[in-house]
């Protein structure tokens, strides 16, 4: 295994004292739960929101939190989900009178963490209310998931759900726009090789040097099959096809797209598939309006994308357009 | 070779199509000339900020193009310098009153193309200056360089000049700018594996499961020695002896510490090699005052590192506070 790593025990949380360490003054780490939290979180005028998911996503989730995106992600080791605990206490320290909003991808894992985590903290007297993200069209069911996964269009809904909450939004309303954005949202990933847990120390699937597996999910399970390896133009037409049917998408939307890569696969690549894809949307008659290529859900160190589609209208274009910060910088 | 790529001999292209897709309005694509430039610039009252250099180092340069950053980028092929008369074309669609400033890493085919197509331009009478960024502390000279190589560390002297340009300084006052950002900027990277050029397919150099080029350079090129792998936290404190020892950096300074990914190395790695120098750095009396995390010179899909201070008083720390936006968009 060639990783930066030390005991792989540690990877979460010397992960997660890194990002505290280069974001000071605006967020913080509490080892305890896992939990890396603005520091001027929560605020009694404002509905909490917190995502958890398992670890290995980065940024998914805890490079999401700031002003105007998430207020805290308690995230559990490697592609597991963050015990039920760490939900109780992140629910409790969160806590608002507007309410806390437990964003959860749809794997089995996680929803019973964060149901059981929720039910513990309303036990406390802490109101709380939980949305499923489930963006992914490849499959109908899978491995760890009974219904669709919960891949990259959440950082839609976050996004989304983190600007209204920011303009004043009751916990009501934050729920109705959350939902409103995952139900426009799609999105269909490949892998062109597998990922590597470091605690595992190699590659949790084999792929033959001229297979990909499509529609994959972000842990590595499979996805509606193994192909051959095609040209990147090829990969995009079959991963819009199988997004743009889905909802479907029609000539005159106009979309967000996102091309988000899987970790090992370079920018570079991302934009030459990004390119190909706004090309084809072109020809259906959707019009791109926001664009979105980098890393947003990854999968370790794999090589492969995902590419999502929203289809937008004046709020959500606004929610999307709306300031936010994270602890992620680029300039 | 799993990359997403369809002919090779179109990489580059195809992906600054997708660059000037994502980006539209404020960005546009000149194909004669590989060019990406501001859709605003040239601005008559602003010196002109451009950098070119091969591709396969994205983000740098062309997806740092934008408002208070580069006015323009044009890139070679894939690790090769851009030919020289797209420098000159560049230069001349660029020109302004109060000058143009080629910035140049240094690479002697950069070099070259550079020094040639700004004497091609000033006999046109475009007003131009170059300025060589050298921040890699690795070796003297190397295989594409006489003296020392310029890698991630010329983000620093972009982000200081595109300021500085923005705030309406003169050439002069940019370039004093720029080579003061560049005498207090120091790199070193680790590679753990070789990257594969689209066009030759296989990975461009070998190095044993076991084994480190400790001081790579971002083609790949050798740095100081082939070493064992060793564990992240060993790893950093070897990168960190070799940068805080040149300049050196002292007890007492204040820093910008940048871990830059160099393509195939996931966030979370980085963030766990940001971790340990920010704990070192502390250690050794030195304060890091703005933190980077993220890809900003990778060499296409190879997995490894480097690590950049840069030592800060008020003026530098202002010019890369000053806003900015680029091509490369978070959330």
């Amino acid at each position: 295994m060639k990783k930066f790593v030390n005991d792989p025990k540690n990877y979460v949380a010397e992960m997660l004292e890194g990002v505290a360490l280069a974001n000071p003054g605006a967020l913080r780490y509490v080892p305890a739960y896992n939990l890396i939290m603005r520091s001027d979180a929560p605020n009694d005028n404002k509905v909490s929101i917190v995502q958890g998911s398992g670890s290995g996503h980065e940024p998914a989730h805890v490079m999401a939190v700031g002003k105007g995106m998430l207020d805290a992600a308690c995230p559990g080791d490697v592609f597991a989900a963050p015990p039920m605990d760490y939900v109780y206490e992140t629910a409790k320290l969160l806590s608002s009178p507007k309410g806390v909003l437990l964003l959860v991808n749809n794997y089995t894992g996680d929803r019973m963490a964060f149901d059981m985590g929720k039910e513990m903290a309303e036990a406390d007297g802490v109101r709380a209310e939980i949305l499923t993200v489930n963006d992914d069209v490849a499959v109908q069911d899978s491995t760890y998931t009974v219904g669709r996964r919960g891949v990259a269009g959440n950082f839609f809904v976050i996004k989304a759900v983190g600007a209204a909450a920011e303009q004043g939004a009751e916990l009501d309303e934050v729920i109705r726009v959350g939902k409103k954005v995952n139900d426009v949202t799609r999105t269909m990933g490949v892998a062109l090789t597998a990922c590597t847990p470091p605690a595992k120390g190699s590659p949790l699937f084999e792929l033959g040097a001229d297979e990909i597996e499509f529609g994959v999910g972000i842990h590595g399970e499979p996805g509606r099959e193994r192909r051959k390896l095609k040209d990147a133009d090829a990969i995009v037409d079959d991963l819009l096809e199988a997004v743009v049917t889905d909802l479907p998408y029609d000539r005159g939307d106009r979309v967000a797209l996102m091309i988000n890569g899987l970790g090992g696969t370079p920018i570079s690549e991302l934009y030459i598939l990004f390119r190909r894809a706004h090309q084809r949307l072109a020809d259906r008659g959707i019009t791109v309006g926001r664009s979105y290529v980098n890393e947003y859900c990854t999968s370790l160190d794999m090589a492969g994308a995902s590419l999502t589609l929203v289809r937008l209208d004046d709020e959500i274009e606004g929610l999307l357009a709306a300031p936010a910060e994270a602890a992620v910088r680029v300039f």
